[in-house]
């Protein structure tokens, strides 16, 4: 079809079960993510195969279980035999890696049990081409923590901030540091905690200005958005 | 009647719209406190008269808007002729408050909006004889304010923390002291702070230990439980 | 107080309800904005005044009501004599904006009644001396006014979409451009819209990748998002 | 009994475990479609062993697990012999379909993993002699899919739109058509999309008017307001 | 600009406050519909002014409060000169209401204060030239009432129900017709009706099947669906 | 209309704005009662005549404002004559009360604030002929004020418990007392107590056998329970 | 212990692990009921042989999954010998069933997938002496087949209504029957829901008046309450 | 770092995974508690190993299923060789526990399902040096049970309250004694229960004054909070 506003090509491909935004790349810098959840194996690996054949840049499938991955790795490769990278921590496989871009990105967590979400969010920023820093486990209740590394994070364009329970991270990180603070608040906790809902709500009430707020577990949400913030900061910088 | 356990006299008072627990003073240390919403000037007045003039010490009503302060406290002068303090900040009227006990009680609040939560903290607090000092505005998000008083605070038997929004301040202060924190978490905020549920929420999912938390916007209430630490502090140090 | 990690001063103001953070300036680039809501004039005078006299930089007020605003601009400048700008739509008073910044930024609303949040964006945006563009009423329901004016919209840095009822115009806006979009839920609707929470919820759980999300209702926290994130680009670009 | 309004027969027959109401069929073109969820194999043989055999028209077997399906097929043909469809990826099954009718349904789906939905919706609105089609992943994140194909689906009598998330498809397709628009929630998603409940109050709350919604997941709840539309549909142009 | 789909013409018109979608009324049979909350009269007069001139068929204003409807025709006047019918019970305002169409809806109500969302609905319905007859307080607690119409409910092509508290009315009447049944939950009723979320809901989960339910208290989404499926039944009847 | 199952007439009154269940009566022991909120003073006028007129009984109208009473009292005598009973705390007025029947009721209630619930409940149980008894204000924070009433509470055929906050005392004298309990959930409270959300859940989970609860500050509902157990008690002890 | 209110022995007994109350029997004419959720085999078994040999009457436990019960019936049988009944569909098991009283109840189901919750109730009632009647899956759908069975149903001194979804036929029944109706809502349904909130709301919010309602799923709830009633029934009539 | 208030060194360890608060035993009188949930056997080992060597005082583990309880002590002992004490029914490990201090903790629950929650709130207040006792099963239902006890309840410091369902026990205790109450909500109970919200809710509203509330079954966190008032009752009465 035609783009109404542009009247360039926007090209999508029509799978059956899927139809694949194959002008995804050109529009926002990145091919479409392969969202595993929901997917059969089969499904992931004729999405990831036309991507890869279909599209540039790095194709990216998020939220693969252990088990599916070395299957999705062989059924893609049979089709168009890319290498691929997958961090089983993450959850992610990888092929096509972007290059390396001049955006640095600083990943906090509060607590270790926020450490699979920090892991999504760095192996899609990284997929993504941007440079990823972490630090682990320096929520509020002992904030000598976090106080001993706020020049590193002052130091980042980019701030994410990943917390469970109350989410009170990131209203302390957003008083600190003057740059964009993207907060995902995280499952983590029981009881009042809510599956993180509390944690979402809390971070959308932050008393620190201009917190913004991503779904809960998100690590992939946070580095999309980065990846956004990238293209604005890259834009102007080149 | 006969307390079942201890044998001793219980009284109360039917007044017909009301049943008195005459017995509050020595059971608990304070006669019952008068709740002031829902109930009429009249009742508030017969109510008050009757504490006074049936129990010993302070007796004090709370929620009582200024506009019918003076009257309450005309109406209980006819009866029992005794002197009242009214604190419109506070909306409270105390009448014979207690004697200054050694127990000290430090208020803290995360932003100006939370004043009057805080006035009823500290009017229901000082009624029942603690002594009370306040810190206010100190939120997160300039954390220095609250790191230049942290000795203040730790100097305390007793530190209430009230807070709306995302409430972290409760989860910043607990990390930093090793004695009893009261939370309460206030309306203040808009939106996703859900008239202080988010609040709530949050301080109840604490990632600093052994955080107590009481009834949104509930002055009295954290007062009161300061008032049943100061029992168990006093009944110890004596 | 001596700042842990940096050594530098970070002063701040304790005006007894209120402890103003004086170091926010240098350390965000902005002085502490004052949140009408809660605050009497009184109060507001005096905290504007000591933020005048004590920081550089634009000094914002926002909730202030229209009837409250000349009380306190008279109130202000006895104390300090600045001028003040009044924008009864965005219930905002500024002085001293701040001069005019190389960033810019389009708030893109989906129905009229999102004109007030959008109203106090730009205000907040352009006292932080951001350049603010707007584009009104082009909800989904009639997409093919959004689609008219994609190009404009492309052309921004940042984009802030506000949009109330079911905020699908966050995730359309967000598929259409690369760059970072940051979505405003608005109160505007009724029943199932929940007061915003349905937006909100919604905006967090955009199948467009990206999206991220500040409270209800607050023009404000977005246009301190999009100068959290103006901070980077410039930051890099400069 | 007698209907009190009309005077004729409303048979029912008492199965002990279940009371069919053998009249369903006149008075809505179906016979009771018998929903799995909660009954036990045994059961299921009996209810629809007794419709085959005492009603006229399609018999129909909803969330049927695959594992069940051919013991609950085989069961029925001990009684009355008849042949079954059974649909694994709707998890029905079907006893006499309904002769083809003349109205066309659309089914528009979201994202892949909002499938299972769509083929229930398809399986039940076949079995009622409904015409139907299928779009699938045609989601707001890649809008150009969606224009790609206005004509298709302005095309049909009825569009049946079913999208998890935030739901925002149900609203740009209702802005672009103006037939029937029955909107389905989905549990796709996580996080801020509570299973459903997002997608649900936001379609709730559509910009786009007239759009109506049925139950999360309810492909049969959508194919059956289908059936109803098509019972309207086809009294006036027969 | 030009369709993407079908290259035509799709016009509108920007107001700086609003952005006027003229060529709703080709696409969909009806010209925007003016929801007067959170509008000025000011606004809602440029509105339909320019609706009036720009478009054909019937322009309609809801949610009029009844001090503000004499202004708003009095305004429009001015600019356009048509005549203008004002429902206070309704809360509507109607220019040029559209000629009578072939299709019939019965609005049917639980209670007496359902009253006014029924007059929306049928003022709305009106407008569009649909033919709407209404039942008035035939809720389930005496059925007889219910029952002693049913014959005058199933006559008609569309049934919209409006029902608040638990609204039952929904089930009963799709259990006991053929045709669409659209249900709207009302606001009435206190405490766990919870403003009409518990009959929103209720409805959803209907036990009678292809029941479509729209937001709360919105006789006008009932109308617009009912404009939906005349345009269906029409189309074909035609 | 006939009834299906018994054949026997069962009228109702078409008021144009409301349709009277005029079989009320004959069914449950009761005609009819008018809920007054959301009716004009006119409308209640016009059902009340009717109902006077048209059935035998007590006549009851609910949630009459005071500034109303006197003019819909009037109002009635115009047509038929008979003499009212307002009860302004209940917010009733009753035309006709019942006969005084066997069976005895005590209203109990945890606070002062809960009494205009145990007002109506009593209005309305004395107008339908039971014999109501209170017991008011105690609550289990001074739990000897019940325990000195547990037999006069025993002694009743049935015991309705009013109480708000988190409604405690339902359990409490749920434990104590073999006959029938229910429960009425008030919007006494603030913050936690969610407007009588609280009290409506822990009293549907109370830990006491057997309790039933009715709506949010509905002491009529309570009332009309009541009448339903004396209805059954009554049959059987006659 | 004394009870304070009337003199008499209120034995109790400490297992460590529960407290059982032996005077539960002499107060409300039944035994502590044993709820098995959360309880081991080997408490229960003690708990079942000391409430055999501590007190008189029905000795009963609920909520028992299959594969314990027949371990749990040895295991009581070494203490105390006594023979049980033991009723998989309803989790029960039964020592020493209570003598058949006067008291007659109808359960009445709206799908069949509420049976399990009427198996609950009509095997707790049973045990408590009463009369149980049940008439299944004559839900609102299709509501001959419950105008049918009126007559049966008015003939019951009691009346427990079990239905999920909406939970409409609560209000129906409660319409057509004049004595005590307590509604059980259930978690039959899906999405909306709301695993039985739905449903609670909704009968809690009846137009029907004087619906009591227990806990979700409680059909345990629901006989106790029968229990209670039956108690005032029979101490009139006897 | 420096401590920005007091100067003194406040070391923290980072693991990579995890960054220990060395510091939390001097400030907060224990070292940082293990949290179990979400980590690996092997985390837990390196992080108690590293606490055990770098700390003094108990080092205690919470939430440890049974089946990792073993190797993970044994993990430990090959870094450290500290004996370990597993209490399987906590579902604690502890290592050094502390030396028994002056302050009583009485452990009260309502039912015999909140025993685990208990036993999590006796180990870890043990573990910190805290004398505990408790009292199982005297929940309101038959309140002679706890009325029998009240004596050894008052002769306790500190209070936790453990209490599910409707959490009525909360109240209740709190109206009896005169010192420090803690409420545990507990998740026992269903339906209505919410896993806990419900009794949350309920603890928080209560009537009963100054009662403090913890997060949903967390024992841990109730006797952290006994911990801080021991602090409090020590530090005056040594």
């Amino acid at each position: 079809m035609r783009d109404s506003a542009a009247g360039d090509v926007q090209p999508s491909l029509d799978l059956g079960f899927a139809t694949l935004d194959l002008d995804r790349s050109r529009r926002q810098g990145l091919p479409e993510v392969v969202y595993g959840t929901g997917k059969t194996a089969d499904e992931i690996v004729e999405i990831v195969a036309s991507l890869v054949a279909e599209t540039a840049g790095p194709v990216l499938a998020t939220r693969i279980e252990t088990d599916a991955a070395a299957g999705i790795i062989a059924g893609v490769a049979v089709h168009v035999g890319h290498r691929a990278h997958h961090d089983p921590a993450a959850r992610t496989i990888c092929w096509r890696p972007a290059a390396r871009r001049t955006t640095n990105v600083m990943v906090v967590t509060a607590g270790t049990a926020d450490g699979p979400v920090a892991d999504e969010a760095a192996a899609v920023a990284a997929a993504a081409g941007l440079h990823v820093r972490q630090i682990r486990d320096v929520g509020v209740a002992g904030i000598q923590r976090l106080l001993d590394r706020v020049d590193e994070i002052r130091a980042s364009d980019i701030v994410i901030v990943i917390a469970g329970m109350e989410g009170a991270l990131a209203s302390v990180v957003a008083g600190l540091v003057a740059g964009p603070v993207i907060a995902v608040p995280t499952s983590t906790g029981y009881g009042a905690a809510l599956d993180g809902i509390t944690a979402l709500l809390a971070m959308m009430s932050s008393c620190a200005n201009g917190v913004t707020v991503v779904n809960i577990d998100s690590g992939f949400a946070a580095a999309m958005a980065a990846h956004r913030l990238a293209i604005a900061i890259e834009t102007r910088s080149s």
